[in-house]
């Protein structure tokens, strides 16, 4: 995973995917005291950045492979990102979906053409189904986060925001299974000018945050959060590369998450997931903790996606 | 107002707006069968196109009216643009606003540094202590739509648009006091390569569809409608303007706007108004009618606005 290789993962990926754009509000780079650049990967295909690695991760397969397609398990927008990645490739993706999985959800895969096998909503339930899948059709088990060419691929957000933006003082991303973080970090290693990368976290979903502290994968003691893309956990693949850069993790509250939400909402007029709140949330705090860290600096925010559930918003 | 004129008043308000960015979904693509461009003036400053024409009617000022303020009236986005460009500008902004106003419109005002005077919440009333205001401060009154400088600056978008993209066969406008698609019909005429102008109106306020037909101004005969933008009537001075230069107007249901409004929401991931919403529901609406016009075809729409209140959604 060095430099060329997120070059050669992006100019593959590219045309499957967009180029989002990058926004700024002059309310909130007053409230940070620093100019704050958004990439709004939330107007991403399927809504979200997960598209970037599922589709770096399909590119990779033999011809055999992709004949005989893909299979993950997702509750949320990685399910969304296979079936549409494997559309755009023409590859056959199996989704194994908990029965607990919001509706509009399943309503997304079926739309890009994705299969659904529902099953109880446990990761034991789903990761057997998923085997079993694999064994009954050969197909590839696609990984959400914990996967070389997904962390690649999720890093071309960050790499394209640095195209853009070179001189940010730091990144701040959402951290939920660490694929999106650990790629940025190596974007940010290997393209930003000392660019760190921060981690937002919910204080009931603080895996990440404690991982970093005692230096080994922790688990969640709680997941009672409004992030419904934050409750997972990091991988052996992910952990090293967050461990050897990333700066920090920013932990929130869920008073935090919903006001922040609320905020990009109302004065940049952009619908923004809870997840991608918390990481709104964790530059405010931060830079109301350390003003002088910020003053007069730039920082970027991966806005990792938008796909809420309008008939259930949390104000 | 001829082609230099447009481009003269551009120029002259450029470093008071952002230059707002064009979007578009591949989902609404599909449902339209055109290429829909979406210019995004929900992004821009104070969250609506209204800020062109305050600051280019505040920018004609002479000195000594620089010196005695402006006043204007109004309940909604108006108001703010207006106390913002006078921030930008330092110029004093009375702003007569009636006691039925959202308490968030007010908000907004008093951020942007404008003096509010509550009236009552008739026409009457608002013009009579506008004109009061005047009267005692020697302030300039500023029209929100029935103004030459105000709808040569609210074409301001419509000109951006097509230099971005400029083979456009329609320009899609909301309809209320007419500045905004008076303007833009001057920029569709001066810098289109034919290409129409259509308004889009809700049938609860079909004021400027019944004046295209009698060929007068008319009245509106309910303004039972969500788009608060669009109650206004035309003036005399943009009405001929849109007389000679709008191809048609199509009118919408309430419960087109809404759903446009949340397709927009879901699809885009941006935050339209319903006034705004209208418009895009008027696209589809002409474009489910007749088909033909629109296929293979690039068409723009003017987002007018993003401020709502997300305590009161219509789902």
């Amino acid at each position: 995973m060095q430099k060329q290789d997120l070059l050669d993962v992006h100019d593959r990926i590219e045309p499957y995917i967009h180029n989002t754009p990058v926004l700024f509000s002059s309310a909130i780079n007053k409230m940070v005291g620093a100019a704050v650049f958004f990439k709004c990967e939330n107007f991403q295909r399927a809504g979200a950045y997960k598209i970037r690695g599922a589709t770096n991760a399909m590119l990779q397969l033999t011809d055999v492979q992709r004949k005989n397609g893909v299979v993950t398990h997702s509750s949320g927008n990685f399910a969304q990102a296979v079936a549409l990645a494997a559309k755009s490739l023409g590859i056959t993706a199996h989704i194994v979906m908990p029965s607990s999985a919001p509706e509009i959800k399943k309503v997304g895969v079926l739309e890009y053409g994705g299969n659904i096998y529902v099953c109880d909503p446990t990761l034991a339930a789903r990761q057997a189904m998923a085997d079993q899948l694999g064994l009954e059709t050969g197909a590839t088990f696609l990984h959400p986060s914990n996967d070389e060419n997904v962390i690649m691929g999720q890093g071309t957000a960050a790499l394209e925001l640095l195209k853009k933006v070179p001189d940010l003082k730091a990144i701040f991303c959402p951290v939920g299974g660490g694929g999106l973080i650990a790629g940025s970090s190596l974007a940010a290693k290997y393209f930003g000018n000392n660019c760190g990368v921060i981690g937002g976290e919910p204080f009931e979903a603080d895996d990440a945050y404690r991982s970093l502290q005692s230096g080994k994968i922790e688990g969640n003691h709680t997941v009672n959060t409004i992030a419904d893309g934050l409750k997972t956990t990091l991988g052996d693949k992910n952990f090293p590369i967050i461990r050897d850069n990333v700066s920090k993790i920013v932990r929130v509250t869920e008073d935090e998450i919903i006001s922040a939400m609320r905020l990009v909402w109302e004065r940049m007029k952009i619908i923004i997931e809870p997840s991608s709140a918390v990481t709104v949330a964790a530059l405010l705090r931060d830079a109301s903790d350390s003003p002088e860290v910020y003053r007069n600096k730039k920082v970027g925010i991966i806005i990792s996606g938008g796909n809420v559930d309008l008939n259930n918003l949390p104000f």
